[in-house]
């Protein structure tokens, strides 16, 4: 936690980010309905309504109550409907029955943003912090962004499930497909080996689980310059990729069984061959755009048969941070924001590298602590440790990760079966 | 179905029927949000919105789109969303996955229903009717009252699921006891026996599975003048009612170990004693009150323990029927109106015989065929008789059965299990 | 009870009746490896030595121990491994987990056998008997009877569950298809209804389901003269029977889609065509043959497709009981014996009525009390009332059922989704 | 693969081994009976029967059928049943209905392993073998004692299931705790950190996840010299341990509380404490000896519990193979063999470093692959590669470890909820 707790601007950076980063929550919200926004589609989908109290539940929980002695807490019942997974602080609502909530409404919860807006703006407004509190209040607007991610992801699933197949954002359907924005990057970028230092360099904020930074033995190797795409996905298909049990792990291949898996989630077979279910609504599938809603599975069984493998998260690091300035430096990284929520922002588009802003690239490292890691004391230390076994790491960053959200030393983690995140390939090679 | 079809009034009388039938629905919808009218908290349970959908589709499906040839579909998606079980009409969305299609919603249901409604009643205002065409909007009048039912027992499953145990109707917290409205009927009614005739007389409508009406042989036998009171049940309960197998059906120990009951759905044991959750909100348990909600287990169980058993269905109907002018004769028989929605109404009242208005009342009768039953043909011929198995039937009428509704011969039936019908107990005894 | 433990014969008589019941238990089972009596491939079944000891600990546990002061326990822990259902002696391993006991073994079993056998050889050579006690070893024969169909049953269903399908009999492969021991009875038996009096008539031993004895009405109806033939059962496959919801109840329908029948049980379709499987293993089906292995949700289907319906349990018996003497006489109804187990006893043959011998035979009827039924007090009161709610009943005897164990008045009963028994159907009509 | 077909010693020592590693396993299944050799008590138990049948099967499929073309196969039914995992040979039966089948029977599997045994011996005898032959017998002999520790870790399972407890061996009941064979190591190895090299150094057999061989970067640490003892153990359970969610991984959390974990496997509270179930039948727990059966969750929770963490694979192998020369040299290490059958090699036994011969040992690290690691082409190669994503690597080796079995670089593999191996923990430090 100390890498995620130091803050990284002035008072007055704060307070302006803290209502962007609150009100594109709501940017995000306003498509949808109340209907929309109450049901749950699996367990790992929550309702947006769930979304937009839960991340106010974190700044009233970790900052208000804590640091605002005459904070009083909007609904006390809120801390067992919205508490996702902090142990610590006492018993919740269990997950797999969020959507059966239909009090508060979205009204009530709307009400509940004002409040605790209203509160943290007058913290936020008294001029320089505390660092503590203020390192939880940069904590609290990552984690919000987070969840500005799994809202699309969740609602998007929400949305494929009905029969009727309604768009989240209406742009004309079928939408055309993306424009290209450069040829995609060819050919493999080579890496001699030796020793990388990876993890987060302390210079800005940063989750716990990025670090410490420390050294790593790599070997000589390669990754491929651009993406998998969805043509070469087809190619996978076509040359019964989801058919051979020799290119799959063990607990792939029983997934793809019993899940009867044939193509990557929300592609559906018509008669005018594969078409992909996006956030505007069905369209075809075009060769270049990069394959995405990939499980680790899958993309673990696409690099057998290509004849490669995963990068490592440490390869994976080293060769991005060297690459994409977005994602190191102070440039704000790709991703979504107001202007991508007229579609271009919701598929990820062809062309370029891809290390960010298009797709997470599954890594073939299970995520674990780095050496010497240590969550932080208290609550927030349940953040991000609790969750280092049985899933894979993946790098980079979606079209729907929130702009300037990601960078080079950013891990993200799901269960290997998982195949709702925006998640997508990028192949490697020992050499 | 020649029972069913029979029409029972005036072609003004069914136009202004339908009107009052049709608005009922919307004013039991209407102190539900938009998210309470979405979820679906077990499969039994349809959302709100659903079940207003569903029952215009009945409307449409069977007597505009046949009847009316210039009748166009307002929308041919709601054929497969709102068909409840109509094998014949084609395929439907799965039950269980009614609680997860957020559209469309309340507002598109709205509008749904009004366009059926206005179709309708053209159709109603050109005077006499087609026989026919008449019974199958009868029909469809019934129908929609026993979703007005299901509506309100449903929507009683999902706020009770919120921990914050929201009411329905708003009518003060907690809200007093009702109001005895007289002393409970004591003791017994003799019967000699002797071959009694059942089934619908054939004077009004009645469902297909009510008929033929026929002769069958009843032993001496003798029923309970009143229900059984939750005072009772509490002594069941003392008695260690619930953990003793010598008291239950084989299946229905089963269910008291893998559902861990200890009293009838919606009863919560608190530092007071017992509290009975009510759609007006939670309340102590009153002696004198009829019990509610018992599956048909429990009743089975509850009457062993008396040294008693139920009555069968010819028993209740005979006596019933002599008992209660109310559900042969020409007058409405108890049940919920638009004054009950005061909280009166939602929630059985302690007092008199109970025939009607109260509970449901289980029979020892398993749901079967009366001797030379006949579905009708065509798709309404899978209103009742696919379901007479596994199923028990229960008699009478419950104060949330909409007004005027049921009747001596009416047969209502759920399984063994069920308790989220609004079922209670009626004893008999061997003579 | 009253009527189950009314002793039937001398006391030699009943001693020489327990020794060759006994025996043919173990003339069951001798075919059986220890390895094929060991296992359990559905909750259903139970291991053959489980039978063999559960039905030795009926005589211990209800006539031993109560009435031999000296009896010592042969193993106290065979108390709590082989009870099946009887609450009030105390608790008992789970049903489900039967086959993963691999202790005692066949040899302690037989050891226990013959060490209660002993013991129950000293009381019947003592002379007359109490007559309770003569009533309970009365029951305990009977009981074993359908342990012994059972065991057959369960056999046959664990050797249908290994793909080398080995046969319970090794009588040559693929056994000759049964000789037809005359035509099939064809046309209809006409009953020109009225009060018919049904139930045990008090004459020899009954169980207490079958009593009391008592007056029914019944309409005008029909049997047919025969059973349902494989042939026939091919018809109803060929008209898409198992593809069209009209002709099935609901909850049937739903088991048609789970389970994805397409046939009865044990049908096997090859290139051949389709094949049944026998316990002296499988041989092409052949079209005189009574269909065997069904569901109740098949045996309706099947009639309704038929244009006809099931018998009702009064029906079936009034009517067989002046057709087939073997059912109420003093003669052995045909059954299984020593000779039987050659091959042609194993599997129903065709021809003739068919009223018992070669398959149960559904009824429309849902097993439920007599009017007037009371269970004997104590533990053997649990043996037949606590299942009567949610199964069907049979009636006849099928040619597994040990001659002489069955009756008219004999009521079977299995869920409506069981295909395991070696049940088949008799179609009725109203006239 | 390069790895694990390297033969390592003459043809003569080749043939002696075989006839001693198969001989073994007779002698391991000696003690059970044709019952216990048949059932299947959880999905990831084999029958003993299956067990000796497969390894049986593996030497005919990889050896004899594709190097001894005169080679009649047994019996082609086998290639079905008994095919573990091997996609790549063709179909298989369901591994959790292995414990369904009830032929072959004991009597003709044990016929199968000495008529492959014979024609192995045939093999053995001509003489020097093509070098991949000779490596395929040395996989095949490794396979038979990985199954050798299966089968005594199953038929664990399957005699704790009884509930009449039964031993594996019966010495006498409760047997003596076993002897300490001096004392615990205590304190701590030191390292200093570093490059260190890992993997299988190529001399003798090995595994092919044993390698590549190849450097990794640790940073500087210390191991426990000694194992965590049940009386640590104890320690954790009195401190709330299974009770205290901050101490444990989300999904070990899950697992506590869904299997109600309050003990490892095994444990049972009676009156005079905790007991462990051994294979020589129950026995008090005593304070010294090694706690075994603990997932890795549970390991993962005491380790955080104690302030510590699990050691990785590098640090536990560049430690272990300095530390026991029996690990890496020449000397069999310790673990089972015939003189272990009297008792004392079936339980953990206190006292010294234990790098083997007591526990598995889980690590920190996920099982995955090594740098440049490539299965072998064909079935053999998935033999490893295909389980590493979602189990966790054990070190070292248990007392039912076949003699001479393991080696410092062996790399064993369990899913984190895994119980029922011989599973225990050595504590890691940063330093």
């Amino acid at each position: 936690m100390t890498i995620a707790t130091r803050p990284t601007g002035s008072a007055a950076d704060l307070r302006n980010r803290f209502a962007a980063v609150r009100g594109f929550t709501e940017t995000l919200a306003a498509p949808l309905s109340a209907e929309d926004q109450t049901v749950q589609t699996m367990p790992d989908v929550s309702p947006t309504k769930w979304h937009r109290a839960h991340t106010t539940w974190f700044f009233e929980t970790f900052v208000l109550s804590p640091h605002r002695p005459d904070h009083e807490v909007v609904d006390p019942a809120y801390g067992f409907l919205f508490n996702s997974y902090y142990e610590t602080v006492g018993p919740r609502h269990a997950r797999p029955q969020r959507g059966l909530l239909t009090r508060p409404g979205i009204a009530e919860i709307a009400d509940y943003r004002r409040a605790v807006d209203a509160a943290m703006d007058d913290l936020l407004a008294a001029g320089e912090l505390d660092p503590e509190v203020a390192g939880l209040v940069e904590l609290g607007l990552h984690h919000e962004q987070q969840h500005q991610e799994l809202l699309v992801m969740d609602i998007k699933h929400v949305l494929a499930t009905n029969p009727l197949r309604p768009a989240y954002v209406d742009v004309g359907l079928p939408p055309p497909a993306p424009d290209p924005i450069g040829p995609r990057a060819a050919g493999w970028i080579e890496h001699p080996g030796g020793t990388v230092t990876v993890g987060h360099r302390g210079d800005g904020f940063g989750f716990d689980n990025e670090g410490p930074r420390h050294d790593t033995l790599v070997a000589p190797f390669a990754l491929a310059a651009g993406l998998v795409t969805a043509g070469e996905w087809l190619a996978f298909i076509d040359d019964g990729g989801y058919h051979r049990p020799d290119l799959w792990m063990s607990d792939g291949w029983a997934a793809v069984q019993s899940q009867e898996w044939e193509a990557p989630a929300y592609w559906i077979l018509g008669a005018d061959g594969w078409s992909v279910l996006t956030l505007a609504g069905p369209r075809l599938v075009t060769a270049d755009e990069p394959v995405v809603h990939v499980s680790w599975y899958e993309a673990d069984a696409f690099a057998r048969w290509a004849g490669c493998r995963l990068p490592s998260e440490a390869e994976w690091e080293v060769v991005a941070a060297e690459r994409d300035p977005a994602l190191t430096g102070p440039l704000p990284a790709a991703g979504l924001d107001e202007a991508g929520l007229d579609g271009t922002g919701l598929h990820p588009r062809p062309g370029g590298e891809g290390w960010c802003g298009a797709v997470w690239q599954w890594t073939a490292s299970p995520y674990a602590p780095y050496p010497g890691f240590r969550p932080a004391a208290g609550a927030v230390g349940e953040y991000n440790g609790k969750f280092m076994v049985n899933q894979q790491a993946l790098r980079g960053g979606a079209c729907i990760t929130p702009a300037g959200h990601t960078r080079a030393s950013y891990r993200n983690f799901f269960y290997p079966g998982s195949r709702w995140a925006f998640s997508g390939v990028r192949l490697a090679a020992d050499r």
